[in-house]
């Protein structure tokens, strides 16, 4: 048995806003959180395969990315500040295009590194070449849940669906458990709905959850209503599609009953505030679905509409987003930021019984947060200190299913260099520089 | 004569879009700069008192954090999530009425670590005690605008244009030039137009500008217009206060008149997106301001209600706020971010023909950053990701007035550990801990 004790670190465990231990102790076996204490009382200390030694830090569930696109930092910086069909159909779309399977590995690796490197340790992307994305977050030692984005009304729609069942079959499980898959369906105006009875049809078959993009942008409302005289949401629930765990991103254009539906039977909405306000999609009515009791989770959406992955300022938007959008400064709090950014954002990917919390019984995806720099200083709460003052370089240490991927600073498991190089030199061919 | 080069830097001078120089060479001269050019064109570059070799990174100007009040760094976290009457009369105001000038000093002196940290040169302040401020600046090598804040409508309001005047008569362009000051009535709805009257004849008499709150939430536009029977804008102009140089914080709550003032009249407006959306005073109008030919920069406004000084974090967030809220994601792009940031900055607080460009003629406050790191790979745009993506730690040195005071990130001109326990003690005192 691998034995990993950390002590000294302030642990915010997540288990509610006053659940936060001064200098205590978490013992990890095998990847199991088994114990969370007072300072000493941990048993058999003397018998640590490692010692983590953490006084000053900040012990947290590692933050939970519930959308991206991973291998979008290909495309990071290529086309910003345009309208939304001339970026994708100019900029997006035709580099997409030129893209291979090893692009697509090294892209993500590099969302991977950028991950780990801001305190992310589990994500959920939608993207082409799945395998590839796969293989990088084997190698690169996070947690994802995969799903390959299949597009109804394209040539290809057969074969996403055939590519998204052997995706199933050949990573759902596994990396020591630490990917999981979901059908990639990608948005109600692209799938039409016999494409998604197929897509249904499959998720029985596969015991698999689906992750789908649903209103977004005003476009899409209006002419899903058009062709279907239904908002995308209730066109979606008329389906049946809310029989299976469904992880809903954007759901910025919603009226109130779609709220209800999405509160009632979705598992999660993905929340990402900076990419619906950089493509001026709109404004995701979040706490009106917390008050009707949805599931939220934060996501940043890919890079090219972003431009980062950073989970803390991304939940810092979304909580001044919706104070400013509501005129209520009351809204989502730090604490309730927080909980957005970690337990609900593993609780939309089907994995809050599995990370989001420090607590015994759970695999350990546990951040350390350097909470002495300036920016951190005084500390009349610390909860406050970390949604709103932090920033991603404080991350210190990442340990993701009870395994060291960054130590102090230092990601153990990728090689940087390679890394930045490959994505320098592919972005490069695909810009066709 | 004192001679600094910097050379191997990418420099972003700020002059447009496209005037970046490769590997280029920045001479600076007694903190004036003298030179940028190309690789090897700065002459005499044997005869140097330093030089700093920058490969990888980038050099442009400082960023210029027009409205904060630096000293607020004492109630980092201390109140947040709190309805605005609420926040300030059970929480801020009481905690300030327990400053000391000593607290004010040690406050302003982690404010200038931070900023100096995360990139600011400059910046635009005002508070009570403001000699313990310009200490503070003095001390830390900054460069600041600094604003005595003035409420006529307290027992001290004839006190308040005294220490005015006396800032004004012992600072105003003191240490080295880098320190000058403004007067700063606080707001028109705590300012009387009798008093403003007094104000003004001050400024004429000491020939100064005007730092004012303008129009920050809907309950003062509502309060003056019951008052005076005109919007804030248009009261203030009826006043006369804009035959003075005036900067107008805040600004989120205009009509299309406001606007066409302050956009012909105004010195400059400070735009202080985070604070304004986590206090939910709502979304300054800055696109319109800006068509109409309005001078706006980037405030942080104090960390009371932000709760970090990270222009980088500011300005993208600006950004991304006006294209959600205008619906258009051409507005404000990054290149303008940027300018936001800098140079219109300085143009905000009178320094525009000192600071806020690489180019020779000016003062030298200049930042490093570095541009190698993960989330700024790849380099499709180095505009776009400085603006989009960047972090705070990614400021690697910074030069101020012609004086290296960060070093690749070891503070030169200030004790951190000293500053930060001052503050964590005096923190614990105020909070009546």
């Amino acid at each position: 048995m691998n034995k990993l004790l950390i002590r000294g670190a302030t642990i915010l465990t997540m288990e509610g806003p006053e659940a936060i231990i001064n200098a205590g102790e978490i013992l990890i076996e095998d990847g199991w959180i088994t114990h969370v204490g007072l300072p000493g009382s941990a048993s058999g200390s003397f018998d640590m395969d490692e010692v983590i030694e953490a006084d000053g830090q900040v012990a947290m569930p590692g933050f939970i990315n519930c959308h991206t696109h991973a291998a979008m930092t290909l495309l990071r910086g290529y086309a910003d500040d345009l309208p939304l069909m001339k970026w994708l159909s100019e900029k997006i779309w035709p580099f997409e295009a030129k893209m291979t399977g090893e692009d697509i590995y090294w892209g993500s690796m590099l969302a991977c590194l950028e991950m780990i490197k801001s305190g992310t340790t589990c994500f959920g992307d939608m993207y082409d070449h799945m395998h590839e994305v796969a293989r990088a977050v084997e190698n690169s030692g996070m947690r994802a849940m995969l799903s390959r984005g299949m597009i109804g009304v394209l040539p290809t729609a057969d074969k996403a669906l055939a590519d998204a069942e052997e995706l199933a079959r050949n990573w759902h499980g596994k990396a020591d458990g630490r990917i999981t898959v979901m059908l990639g369906p990608h948005a109600p105006y692209t799938c039409p709905p016999d494409y998604l009875d197929k897509v249904m049809n499959l998720a029985a078959k596969l015991k698999l959850g689906i992750n789908i993009h649903v209103s977004e942008t005003l476009a899409e409302v209006e002419e899903i209503k058009k062709r279907y005289g239904k908002t995308p949401v209730q066109h979606l629930d008329s389906l049946g599609l809310f029989k299976f765990p469904v992880l809903a991103a954007h759901c910025v254009h919603l009226d109130e009953q779609d709220m209800e539906i999405l509160a009632q039977k979705a598992m999660g909405i993905a929340y990402n505030p900076q990419s619906n306000m950089k493509l001026a999609s709109g404004i995701a009515p979040v706490a009106r679905l917390l008050e009707l009791g949805a599931t939220v989770g934060i996501g940043t959406d890919g890079t090219a509409s972003n431009n980062n992955l950073d989970m803390l300022e991304e939940l810092r938007t979304g909580s001044y987003l919706q104070k400013v959008s509501t005129m209520n400064p009351e809204v989502l709090p730090a604490y309730r930021a927080l909980q957005m950014a970690t337990i609900d954002g593993a609780l939309c990917m089907g994995l809050g019984d599995r990370v989001g919390l420090i607590k015994e019984g759970m695999r350990a995806d546990i951040i350390l947060l350097d909470a002495t720099q300036p920016h951190m200083c005084p500390r009349h709460h610390l909860v406050a200190n970390i949604a709103y003052a932090a920033g991603a370089s404080d991350v210190r240490t990442v340990i993701i299913d009870g395994k060291v991927v960054m130590l102090d600073r230092v990601v153990l498991t990728i090689d940087e260099e390679r890394v930045m190089y490959e994505v320098r030199e592919r972005a490069a061919r695909l810009a066709g520089q």
